[in-house]
């Protein structure tokens, strides 16, 4: 069964919109309350074009909470556990971001333009409404808000010719998660290394809406001989490399997880003095020891679609973990899926299934990712 | 163009979303993260059952956001411009809810269902975040969280029919926006006197998820009689009606507006004393007077589909003014719209237009509610 969606006001536009209408977009989402591509009506060639080529998209979603003024450095170091003081200006760091129970409430990616000016490239939570209100209630002299910024990524191995072709060959020495400021046909955008997926590429920052539709011409007219074409975030790819997806692996409302949980323990600094939101919890949760960790899970039987839902993982019909999402892999040939587990389950021991349209399937946990970036 | 929405584990399904499906839910859309319906493939029928009849709709993408603690009420008040020094057990009140800069941020309904613990019946945005975040920079001894609650609404001249089928007659008494604790076959939930329309009605606050397909089929069994159908919040009937919809008429990211503006003026204590998030902006907002304000208007022309987009109202070639929403009205005959027009214009001089499709359309302002409830 499919489903309508309808574009109204309600839910805002990303600046690439209307290009991706001309390319034949024909499934959105929606994601920080705005519209972002599905797909353009051919899964298996997006996914082949990610895995094998480059693949263009719009994820102008992707919203950017900035952190300015002279405290903006000391707010930045207090929203998330993450050490943050040997980053650099034009550096990149994957930080997750927890309340005070010490529950992971967005995984961004913070950019540090300048000494006292940061961006966080959000996941799906308002996490402008809750830095501000955090930064405003410590009396901090700093101002949070959503700067006119809509990143375009391009991902897959040929990604980087196409950077090389745009920018020149000082994109090859741009480290992972690394990026610059810099202008395109006189567009001012940042360009990163970095993309939500293990294939290499880039991000472009693009910092004036106006110039969504000029922006993503220029790439798909740079990226034509590289045979680039238009896609989304591949949530097949995504359980093949073992990427985190906030809002379908963890959702703090419904599905709150901690970072240890998550395999994001390392970045948990408990050790250097910082203060941080959900210190105290983290110290608690570290000092008790986890009792569910993150996986994959092998998924036995024919293809699946997909789940709509998360799923209970059982043994002998008693929950001992949970599927967040699952998916075919025709690199692998089998089904593959990822979620949580009890840290005290007797793995070998089998036994394990989830239940799908009805039927039981038998599951096998397997170590994360499943497929190492080439 | 219709573009189609995939059915993900990454956004949340309504306990209602099984029931939906069986009833044919057409169209989604998503809120706080979770899919609402958005038409069942009749949309005029969908909107005279509501004008006429009696609906019913799966709201639970109207999250709750649980205040619980000896500190509740000091953090309800601290929320909210508003006063709620008045409000007892068994009320409920419009509540703006404002960022430290008078920003509207959401304007949920507030539930006090006793001294230590309220529910924010939320509109489109992370508020519990927010909430918590305040709670717990500031000390406040409250939990903040999201309970297992979900509404379903009954609306329309003759949901009063069906909510005294179902609960008896002492629902009549109820008055507007007060409710009670309850129970229907067992199920527990909250009913409200409540809804998002102007056509009077009803919210079932279902208190145990697992039992949204139940409660769903109790409603649906005793509306029969009284012709109850599906359907969803209807954008022509709020627009005729001039209910504000946060999310579409503002929202704080993009299209940040204060409550003065928004003609919630009158919700602002600053009078009291009591301190709340946005009190010192809030002051300085109204000494200095608004620069433009809520209103409706009339747009010229043939019956129109709808806007994507926000639109702005030009006076020749200048902007004075924007529109949120507009829609054809059948009862009225016209092409009506909401938006905020400048303060200083002199609109008797008319000239007023926005570009829809390429093509200038005069409009008018007009006073809201284009049509008083009946």
């Amino acid at each position: 069964m499919s489903y309508q969606i309808h574009i109204g006001p309600n839910i805002r536009k990303s600046p690439f919109f209307e290009a991706t209408v001309a390319d034949g977009v024909r499934s959105f989402s929606v994601y920080n309350h705005m519209f972002i591509p599905g797909h353009f009506g051919d899964p298996e060639g997006e996914y082949d074009r990610l895995i094998n080529g480059v693949a263009m998209w719009d994820v102008g979603a992707q919203r950017q909470v900035a952190l300015e003024g002279p405290d903006a450095a000391a707010l930045a170091a207090y929203l998330t556990p993450r050490d943050l003081s040997g980053t650099v200006a034009g550096q990149g760091r994957y930080v997750p971001l927890c309340n005070h129970d010490g529950i992971l409430i967005n995984d961004p990616v913070l950019l540090k333009l300048a000494a006292d000016r940061f961006w966080l490239s959000i996941a799906d939570s308002d996490t402008a409404l809750w830095a501000e209100v955090a930064a405003r209630e410590k009396g901090l002299d700093v101002r949070v808000f959503e700067p006119d910024v809509s990143p375009l990524a391009i991902q897959g191995p040929k990604a980087i010719d196409v950077a090389v072709d745009l920018f020149g060959d000082w994109v090859k020495e741009l480290r992972y998660f690394w990026f610059r400021e810099t202008a395109l046909a006189g567009i001012p955008l940042v360009l990163a290394r970095s993309g939500w997926s293990k294939q290499g590429g880039f991000e472009l920052y693009l910092q004036d809406g106006a110039q969504g539709s000029e922006l993503w011409r220029l790439v798909k007219e740079a990226g034509g001989p590289h045979g680039i074409g238009p896609g989304a975030p591949n949530d097949v790819e995504r359980l093949e490399s073992g990427l985190l997806s906030y809002g379908a692996d963890a959702r703090y409302q419904c599905d709150p997880a901690n970072p240890f949980e998550l395999g994001l323990g390392k970045l948990v600094d408990l050790d250097s003095g910082q203060d941080f939101i959900g210190r105290a919890a983290l110290a608690k949760i570290r000092a008790a020891a986890i009792t569910r960790q993150r996986t994959g899970f092998f998924v036995d039987g024919p293809p699946v679609a997909g789940n709509q839902h998360p799923l209970p993982v059982t043994r002998d019909g008693a929950p001992v973990g949970r599927i967040s999402e699952m998916t075919f892999s025709r690199r692998l040939g089998r089904n593959i899926a990822v979620g949580l587990i009890s840290t005290s389950l007797d793995v070998a021991a089998g036994g394990l299934s989830v239940e799908l349209d009805g039927a039981e399937r038998q599951v096998t946990p397997a170590p994360l990712p499943f497929i190492q970036p080439g």
